[in-house]
């Protein structure tokens, strides 16, 4: 009964249009973990459904396994122990061209109205899958509830409302007639039919792996392609989970299950040999430059969505409330030990110093009063908990301890371990500051983690050039400037229009540079290295799908 | 006084945006070249404007401008001799970047009202445009003005449509409210700025210099973007007249003309340099598979809008018209000397031949009833010339003749040089058909040209399986199938959603497999290898431009 659901959802997906319109703030899942909302068992619930994953098989009766796989680790200590279906990719393939029809007969109606029961389904699971991704990913409590899950939610609902805004103005049919002067009409029927590309390959990663998964996975769900999701190694759980509930609501609604499955290989050769297959139509992918541009030069028969590394930046020119400009900053570099593809990597600041509410600050005091900051912000160890989260790689706790040893540029601030009494084996680190001159290169490669660069720079034009340039060359999602002054905001504005990034503006209160909300806030441009999409826009899905017509004499 | 353009244009923006999505019949220009609707003297005064630009030099007051050339001949022997200024290449691109500030300034409004106001001054110079496209293509003169200039018009205004569409419904700003319970709501106000991606490419091609070349440059310089045309060696006018138009109407508008230039260049290297330029981020093209495929693989820089050649096939399986469908095919392949990307190359026939009104026909009863029906229809010397046009290429006139040799397969129609008496030197030629099984190579690859293939196949399930898999292997921008039964029209259908190509059914009457008609019929699917782009829908727009944000407290 695929309209049933359509008609169900209706007017969650047209508050959902309206709000990708009027950009103002709106949700659909609500961000607040309260009994009152998910139920007065719903903690308790999700938590014991996750432990109930733990040390076992997780099961999803695909076809052509071959095997199970175990590789997660938790940035947290604690022992996961799963293993999940290793499948023959081709079996995969095959299984979702199959499912593939059916899903394109129902319409675009229908796969809209079972992408929004899905997502139902999934924000009913939100506890569960919010211990899965802060386990997997060493995401604070409130960060993994939130981003893992009602945010996720809201990017996928962003991302179905595009699909259907674009499938929706496709008509199924159309009468043409064209006046011949004195003679009868030429008419003809017409039938436009909507096709997905073909199967689609979604490839997460091991810190959001269901905020930048969901897009792209229902953008192409959503517009009429199977998917095959590969989780990041260490973060398969969320993304099992995810995959598992997607299967029992399309069998539920008569549709092949096989329509999207799990595909979860330890080596990377594999994840290659896949993305190259020739029925692979579209990639999505969240990760490293060196895969994503991989990916971007070997899978020419697909169309590849990238959200890669960057060089986020702020330029400092000047501020009024340097106190909140500073408690923001000190959050914004804490937060989830900046393991944020969002968060600021380079803050350019005038050798000069920068005129406040507090007088003249020189570059050494600003660099040591934001140190302060953070320092204040972490001093009480739970809040320090919550917000650092843990840190998610070996490979950047080895990058955090090279910055905070002095390689890369002079200490600010160096690295703290900070012990967790629930969690002893927790890797939880506080953020590094490194003082930098503008033509060192340590702070131009993306430094993924908490380590960030206070770079001297000539005055503010020469930061704005800078970001530009940055943005420009190496790419980024985030920027930002703090100024009294109108020009200087104006200059930094343009410069974000040709470099095409984002640009946030003296934030000083409880919204911060990292942070980007569904259908109100554009992720990342699709205009400069660091992604070639955005969630989400009418760009990121109407590719997706193409449409076939028919025509015959009336 | 942009705004005013677009309220002077509103009704025919807001007919077109109607017609793309109700698709049914609109045009906004008139196809009948009637001095009703163009005006008394219109036939003559674009006549003379065409004939004043032969033989000199065309100027367009360009940057950069480093010499003259001249490339031109006529498949109608008439000696053209206009030269074209060759501007170095990097000061076009200066040129445009310079331009397109101004050009985002104006905004989606702005932009799209100098845009409308561009179509209805091209409309004006519809005879000159026509002369030109006659005279360069070899088209006869119908066509010639029709597909030259109103159609070509209507397809720039379907683009413009499309990206309007999309711009409008980006909002210029929003004001972000977010609930904070108890406390007062976090409050930012949103800005959205509409920015090209930047340079565009649109590199045209030698039979519709205008069709061809309209939806690329409308839909990326409506979009923001600045727009280089590099027509065909020898279609240059069309495009030069277009460009000098373009240019007119923009200074007249205070927009730098720059904004829009023209690079005719003799050399494929020059168009190579120019294509790979890291400034060009969208490239258009028209015309063959080698070209098109070294443009997708080196100038990675660039978004790539490629039509390129295919084997348009039809499946015959069945009829109730057998004299209509043979005059309706013989009209398809005869048109235009078969030089339409959308002519049919091979059509499939069972090899037990097929049933129709008029009792059964073998495999030899059709060749030789079809090969009639071109003969019949090409009887009159002046039918002949009007519905064939010129041979436009020297390849092609050798293509024709090594086809109606015998070296392709079985000669059902050899070709037929015929005498222009207006024109002496005009390269007439009648069409050629060829007679093969399903296992002979050259029908799998395109013949440009009057060339097809009556390919003998085992059955109809056999040709409808044929159809898809060359589709998919080799590409086609139109598919057509003749049959009584409902269930082979559904498996043709299936097999199309599959291969993803146009299907036309049953054209026994006045409409042919290779007319495509704005705002109803989508030209290409852009899902199978003879094009990754439609002619037009939202993808063809919705990644032109990016939409770059800035936010701050409120």
């Amino acid at each position: 009964m695929p309209h049933a659901l359509f008609d169900k959802h209706r007017a969650t997906l047209d508050a959902a249009v309206n709000a990708i319109h009027e950009r103002g703030y709106w949700a659909a899942y609500a961000e607040t973990p309260s009994p009152g909302i998910y139920g007065e068992s719903a903690m308790e619930d999700g938590k014991r459904a996750f432990e109930r994953c733990l040390g076992r098989q997780f099961a999803l009766d695909q076809p052509g396994q071959v095997a199970w796989t175990s590789s997660e680790t938790s940035p947290y200590g604690l022992a996961l122990g799963v293993s999940y279906p290793v499948c023959n990719a081709q079996a995969l393939i095959d299984a979702g061209l199959e499912a593939m029809r059916g899903w394109r007969n129902i319409g675009a109606e229908g796969r809209t109205g079972i992408c929004l029961e899905i997502l139902e389904r999934l924000n009913k699971h939100s506890f569960e899958l919010a211990h899965a991704v802060m386990m997997t990913t060493g995401q604070g409590w409130m960060m993994a509830f939130q981003a893992g899950a009602p945010h996720a939610q809201d990017r996928a609902l962003e991302a179905v409302a595009y699909a259907w805004r674009e499938q929706s103005f496709v008509p199924a049919e159309a009468i043409w007639e064209k006046p011949q002067g004195k003679n009868p009409p030429l008419r003809m029927h017409k039938q436009f039919e909507i096709v997905g590309r073909g199967v689609a390959l979604v490839i997460g990663c091991g810190t959001f792996p269901t905020w930048n998964t969901y897009p792209g996975l229902f953008a192409a769900l959503a517009t009429g392609n199977p998917v095959i999701v590969k989780p990041h190694p260490n973060a398969i759980l969320p993304v099992a989970i995810s995959v598992r509930i997607i299967r029992e609501v399309l069998a539920e609604n008569g549709i092949d299950a096989n329509l999207v499955s799990l595909a979860a290989f330890k080596e990377d050769q594999a994840t290659r040999e896949l993305a190259q297959h020739r029925a692979i139509r579209s990639i999505d992918f969240t990760g490293s430059n060196a895969f994503g541009n991989w990916l971007i030069d070997h899978c020419r028969q697909a169309q590849v969505y990238a959200e890669l590394a960057g060089v986020n930046n702020i330029v400092i020119d000047s501020t009024d409330a340097y106190k909140a400009m500073l408690r923001n900053l000190a959050f914004t570099l804490s937060l989830y030990s900046g393991q944020m593809c969002t968060t600021s990597q380079a803050l350019f600041v005038p050798a000069a110093g920068i005129e406040t509410d507090l007088g003249h600050k020189t570059f050494d005091d600003l660099a040591s009063d934001l140190a302060g900051a953070i320092d204040a912000l972490l001093g009480k160890p739970e809040v320090a908990l919550a917000v650092l989260g843990a840190v998610q790689s070996e490979d950047t706790l080895r990058r955090i301890e090279t910055a905070s040893s002095g390689s890369l540029g002079k200490v600010v601030l160096g690295t703290k371990a900070i012990d967790h009494p629930e969690f002893p084996e927790a890797r939880v680190r506080s953020p590094v500051l490194i003082a930098c001159a503008a033509d060192e290169p340590p702070w131009t490669q993306e430094c993924f983690g908490p380590i960030s660069f206070l770079v001297r720079v000539a005055d503010t034009a020469a930061a704005i050039a800078l970001s530009e340039r940055v943005v420009s060359e190496h790419g980024a999602l985030t920027a930002a400037v703090y100024s009294t002054s109108a020009e200087v905001i104006e200059a930094m504005s343009e410069a974000t229009w040709r470099s095409k990034v984002a640009l946030s503006i003296n934030l000083t209160g409880a919204v911060f540079v990292n942070q980007s909300t569904a259908f109100s806030d554009y992720h990342g441009t699709g205009g400069n290295p660091a992604a070639n999409a955005s969630y989400a826009d009418s760009a990121f899905v109407a590719n997706r799908f193409r449409v076939v017509q028919r025509r015959r004499h009336l």
